[in-house]
């Protein structure tokens, strides 16, 4: 826990082809952290469209956010557009050198990786994403929240909640955690059980990786190159 | 199951003040649904601020929506200022009236309750909004999500993503409805067990109400008002 009395600034990113959930879900957690301040952080104040459609506005640009204590990494498939982007990137590596906690949620951790924050780390993902992880010099985990350290992996997209309220007990208690998981009621009940590959019908699981083939290629393409270029070797990093 | 080769018209209303993930949970699930049309629907295109202070546009004004065929209502605080706003309250009772389902989340249900569409309907809400129910002529039952007819209701907040699913299965079938999950991957570890009023820590309960104590007071009156308007005796309706 951090102090009580230490007023926390927090921020989440927000870029064009998110997942919005990635963002929202732990955002219902996040922005009513008690004494703290909590942003949307965006290249732009321009309106911005997740990967649904759904059109949001940032609160601060990158050179008007000073160092967070917590920097809130979504995911989601317009994370691929920013793989090489130095201006997101640096961003990512200037706030979680000075960070207090990095928050990565679903293929978050893809744009940690690129920024070369993963190496030597546990970490997490979208189930689609997990076996890219030792491109970036990560351990992968197969649990819904990975703690490693000051950083906290969500896997995907809805995952983020959880991760979400273990960062909120992390900042301010069990206590708090639990006051804010009653306000937002949750106590899920998912009416079908197709939650991870593990859990979901065969036919179910064929037709998600079908859909999600392509960007699963192009991902795999990035990750190689990405780890050519930190020097990092997959197959050394625990796969 | 609605026929697959029927084009769905589905929206979403935003509100200044509503709860963000009542409307963001949903529409992680209702944006996908196959052959369809989601819009976030709002009386202006300018930008929105729900409670959190998560700025989001709309897609559409109300006067630019033809007849949905699924109307989503979310809550939230920001509910309490719109409960005499008849443009508002028409667009949803209008809307409502050729819908082949009708959608509502946490306290979005005091909003449909104020346009007169909850007489004699079994209905949920947000735990903290649950006994003003009758003072519409529901009949609150205490589940996450309840089904009346072509109605869904969600109880608080996060439960948006359970009646959401379940709403994804009766318009497409349960393995489109799980195939949404898979991608969701929502599989959710709560890491608290104090998602409801009976199963939080006393004193957690103690402060959440305390929290919310004015805020229901003030839809108490409002109920009470509304209930006289409507010509509702809300002791004979089921309390």
């Amino acid at each position: 826990m951090i102090p009580s009395d230490q007023h926390l600034q927090i921020g989440s990113l927000l870029f064009p082809g998110l997942d919005q959930i990635d963002l929202t879900g732990p955002l219902e957690v996040l922005s009513v952290i008690p004494n703290s301040t909590y942003q949307v952080i965006a290249a732009t104040k321009a309106p911005i469209k997740d990967l649904h459609g759904l059109s949001m506005n940032a609160d601060k640009t990158f050179d008007e956010v000073g160092q967070l204590d917590v920097l809130h990494v979504p995911g989601g498939p317009g994370q691929q557009a920013l793989m090489e982007d130095e201006t997101f990137l640096s961003f990512i590596r200037n706030q979680a050198e000075g960070a207090q906690f990095v928050f990565s949620v679903c293929t978050g951790a893809l744009l940690c990786g690129a920024a070369g924050l993963l190496k030597g780390r546990k970490a997490t993902t979208h189930w689609s994403a997990f076996h890219l992880l030792p491109y970036f010099g990560a351990t992968p985990v197969n649990e819904r929240v990975v703690i490693d350290g000051n950083w906290v992996f969500a896997a995907g997209v809805t995952s983020g909640i959880d991760g979400a309220l273990q960062l909120a007990a992390m900042l301010r208690g069990q206590r708090v955690a639990e006051q804010i998981q009653l306000y937002m009621q949750y106590h899920p009940e998912p009416p079908f059980d197709s939650g991870t590959p593990e859990r979901a019908p065969v036919e179910v699981l064929e037709a998600a990786r079908n859909a999600a083939g392509e960007l699963t290629a192009r991902r795999l393409e990035t990750a190689k190159a990405i780890s050519a270029k930190l020097g990092i070797d997959p197959a050394g990093e625990g796969v």
